[in-house]
């Protein structure tokens, strides 16, 4: 260090404090035990633990290669390539953003406020035991780390085509930290929405579906720009879309059985009811198309599939089988119908569509989930015991508090990112498309 | 209700009466417990649990996407995107027709006839355990119901390019409660071929086989037309063959794994078993086209495999590894020659060649089976105890009892069906392919 | 048996006994017991099988179709098909041979010396429990088989386009044989390195990372030819390098948690580091390039998770998460040199590139992971207590061994099947591209 110090004056103080610290923050940041038990008794249960650690797999799948293969398949024009590099690459970047600080704001150790306390930064200090649970913080980690990555895939399709690389590899990671973080550590991680309005979201209805779907459309609409006029997706696009929508089904039902945090009916269950709402909100996608003399097609079906899984992610654990039908068939004609409507009156275009599929969908569900978890439903009952309508307003409050937390911190770091790097590609990238425009800039 | 009841004479009576009894209905269906286990003892092992979850996670993604996209990438002229868009369809369709009747059909209490009890209806009413086993009743049906989503994919394969979507939309949900729910029934489910025949079928030979080979020739064969002359494959087309086998393959190891309904040795065994069993039949299948001067390429590799995963599926729990190579090798020999002559003799074309992988290769490895389980040979042993040609009566009774009920079914059905919506598309449509003649249509 | 000796004169004495022989060694093979344990008590953790099972499953999705599709996208020239062909045919042949031979070579009773004993050939004798685990040994046979099969489907990337399928049907099975299964035992099964070295390789970087970009290595450069001038990847192309990346990845987080043999916190925490190290190679990767005024795109996206992955392969188990990250950004600083130094001096290609990714990185991640096994550092500390030089002369002892091990066999191996059938396909099969030149030859 003495050796060090004596540089200074050739390189400059400034740089070298801050090598220096770069240097203790980094030594500090990987002296955390890799195994946190040793020494201690190891109480997880193998199955639990077992079934966590296939679930977090399947359901980093769901995100990678799943949605983003949705989004690359139905991005407009010669974008399909630019999206998929753009949807890995801000999921990346986001995974490290997310293991340094996202994880310990969302899931540190409650206070009862915006954010969890700093305890696991950088994924340290491990407890054996989730609190609440039979498997190690460190399952818990890994399950919760696959779920905050989809959130930043899904935004990327909304601005497919009319968004600069650089700009995107800053944003998402801010937004994971600035937007995310506090949403899930005030829902699931014990912070204050939490203790007030006991939120009910099994699988992310309000965490990832509003959240994503209100944060998507403020992006689709920043800038005087809309997007281009659609042209009629080729048959790879479909094809891609399909494959896409897919591979997000199965990934999402094994993550609606994770979020049991043990492996056995209760997770199950959970995973019929994603199945069946699914099935539901696609099947009634597609006959709405039909009915409104609007064809469906391959993009209605994967569309379909995506609400489903928006409008029974809430309430997955706590429904009947038949209350899945139901709340799929019913969330998906409220977001279809807000899907045509902002098709007709507005120049959204696809992002109206998914706004329309995560953040409509979303909050039908976790408004319909209130009925159907009542015992006389074939519901599991309110785990906090308060009242129907008390828990109806808790609902519809928690919607209202998300959806202006992420309006207003995507709006303040879209734009304060804005001023590092431009958002919008030059007008000439958009009209050719940016597969053809800056194929180096990927 | 009564308020209700007063506007009978504005509405209609009949029309009245059946939104009132939908409405009973609905409630009743709703009203199952999420969980049945509430108040009782939760006995499952959470290993077990967290086997069959993952199992059929996994055994899923071996439908949707993994057969879809076989049969999309196998598809001739351009009919692919309408094939994929069919089968992802028929597959959501099934799915809800399942939970409301499929299961409880079939797995119900059984009651020694055809169909199980209706105990289970709209999946309600689901035991602590599956009886016999160790998992949850819900595990148990998420796993048969991923395997019964699979005929259903299989199915549109035969016909691709031949079919009305809005007839394949009735078809198929019905075709999985008539035709393929009492089959399942009768041998896996405690039905009369079972107590009669005690039949072997670890993992779908005889009831996935040789019952959507069946049904799916019937299927071919219907109607004056048969399949245009095939052209040749596109790139694209085979690439997507072989990754829709790939994931097929990967996805029937987890679902052959978990007919064990327990995560132990018996698995493994069984999912080494697959493994190899479809290796050999790729092998065989590939050095028989190059013995018989009719090279092979990438279809033929997708093909061994999914003629290697039929030959093995019934015997996958029982044989030894070198049973399971011999199996693979000698079942597939018998289907590749059983094409080869339906592609000489008979114009069915691609739709042959599946009858052949998926029927012959399943009754093969269904008869092959009664040898290999012998101990000498490396087997388990017969689980009823009857010697070896009692055992062959019965897996050939029970061969022949599924081909002419499912072929019954399976053509009184379509006809039926026929009658409400056509089967075949107009013929300039065929010929154009749908992608083209009904891109709307889809 | 005296029947058939008396027909020896008609068809010949020396065919007739191999005839006799096979069918005696056909008999002894399959007669294991499909399950060992039959009679014995289970002592099997049914949690640790469970993931075993599902590890197993998701790790040979890594390879088929996960690595197979990154080789089919990166494939030049007209050569994507027979790429994609000829790795899923290689994987399945090496299958065959791994049962037979491979897994009782690397995975038999240790002896101390080269190979494994010969007790479960064809996977016969199977122990109730794998020795130091809590799984049976059909499950540890199955996670090894797939492990197994990922360098075969490496291999095949090396010389995609310049190469004849029946040549590598016969190469890949018996390099699985004689250069792999003896590596991995020496590492992995209780060989002489792991006696003397004490080797740390948690996830392969050595047997499969450094034995495999070797053995690539020797491959590219036999012959006088060279790779044709790089043309620039289509969109397909493209698309398919990163949907295989992106499928590597997901298969190679549940290979690397598969690997701790249980489903517990060592699981997790391998896992969470395999993700972050994944994410610090593909960001570094990406900032390098544009460091160096080498634009990055979306195949440069695919190399980074790659090589992200070898880095980490070796350390994953051993880290903590902040060291996973240092070890991911540090190990591909290395190799993204190394591949531009390769790209520059020599006319490689993308084989370069590869062993630049998979020994570059395996052997970085190799040595970078003795000081962050350290405690100090957050490491879980050596296994087997020696100080930090003696292990770097251990890690480095192991390179060394297995590189020049690895690289004669494939040489002398290479050499002898190419008097078999000739490696190289005649020049202007290879100038016009393999799909063209050779579709039925496939």
């Amino acid at each position: 260090m003495n050796g060090m110090g004596r540089a200074d004056g050739q390189i400059g103080k400034a740089g070298h404090r801050l090598a220096l610290s770069a240097c203790s923050l980094l030594f500090a940041s990987i002296s955390s035990p890799a195994c946190a038990q040793s020494g201690a008794l190891d109480l997880a249960d193998t199955g639990d633990t077992a079934w966590i650690l296939a679930a977090s797999v399947l359901a980093f799948a769901a995100t990678l290669p799943g949605f983003v293969l949705f989004a690359c398949g139905q991005a407009r024009g010669r974008n399909q390539i630019t999206t998929l590099y753009q949807g890995m690459g801000a999921v990346l970047a986001s995974t490290l953003a997310w293991a340094i600080a996202g994880y310990t704001l969302a899931f540190g150790h409650a206070t009862g406020g915006w954010l969890g306390a700093g305890n696991a930064w950088m994924l340290r200090e491990f407890g054996n035991l989730r609190a609440g649970s039979s498997i190690p913080e460190s399952g818990f980690a890994l399950f919760q780390s696959t779920s905050a990555l989809l959130p930043v895939a899904i935004l990327v399709a909304f601005r497919s085509g009319r968004m600069n690389t650089a700009w995107l590899m800053l944003f998402a990671p801010l937004w994971s930290l600035v937007a995310y973080a506090p949403l899930a550590h005030a829902i699931w991680g014990g912070g204050w929405i939490s203790e007030k309005f006991l939120p009910i979201d099994w699988n992310g209805g309000i965490v990832i579906g509003v959240g994503v779907g209100v944060s998507g459309l403020v992006l689709a609409l920043m800038g005087a720009d809309r997007e281009p006029a659609p042209s009629p997706l080729s048959p790879l696009g479909l094809l891609l879309a399909l494959l896409g929508a897919t591979l997000f089904l199965v990934g999402r039902i094994a993550a609606s059985g994770g979020q049991a945090l043990t492996g056995n009916d209760d997770a199950a269950a959970a995973m019929l009811a994603t199945l069946l709402g699914a099935a539901a909100g696609t099947m009634t996608w597609l006959l709405l198309g039909r009915a409104t003399n609007c064809p469906p097609g391959p993009l209605s079906l994967a569309r379909g599939i995506l609400c489903g899984l928006a409008c029974i992610a809430p309430a997955a654990g706590y429904v009947s089988p038949g209350g899945a039908i139901v709340i799929g068939a019913f969330g998906t004609t409220v977001s279809y119908s807000l899907a045509r409507t902002l098709q007709a009156r507005t120049r959204l275009g696809d992002a109206g569509v998914l706004a329309s599929v995560f953040a409509g969908g979303g909050a039908c569900g976790s408004l319909l989930v209130v009925p159907f978890i009542q015992p006389a439903l074939g519901g599991t009952g309110h785990p906090s015991g308060t009242s129907l309508i008390d828990q109806l307003i808790g609902q519809a409050g928690t919607l209202a508090l998300a959806t202006i937390w992420v309006a207003a911190t995507t709006l303040v770091l879209a734009t304060m990112v804005s001023l590092v790097r431009p958002m919008r590609p030059a007008q000439e990238c958009v009209d050719q498309g940016l597969d053809i425009a800056t194929p180096e800039g990927f």
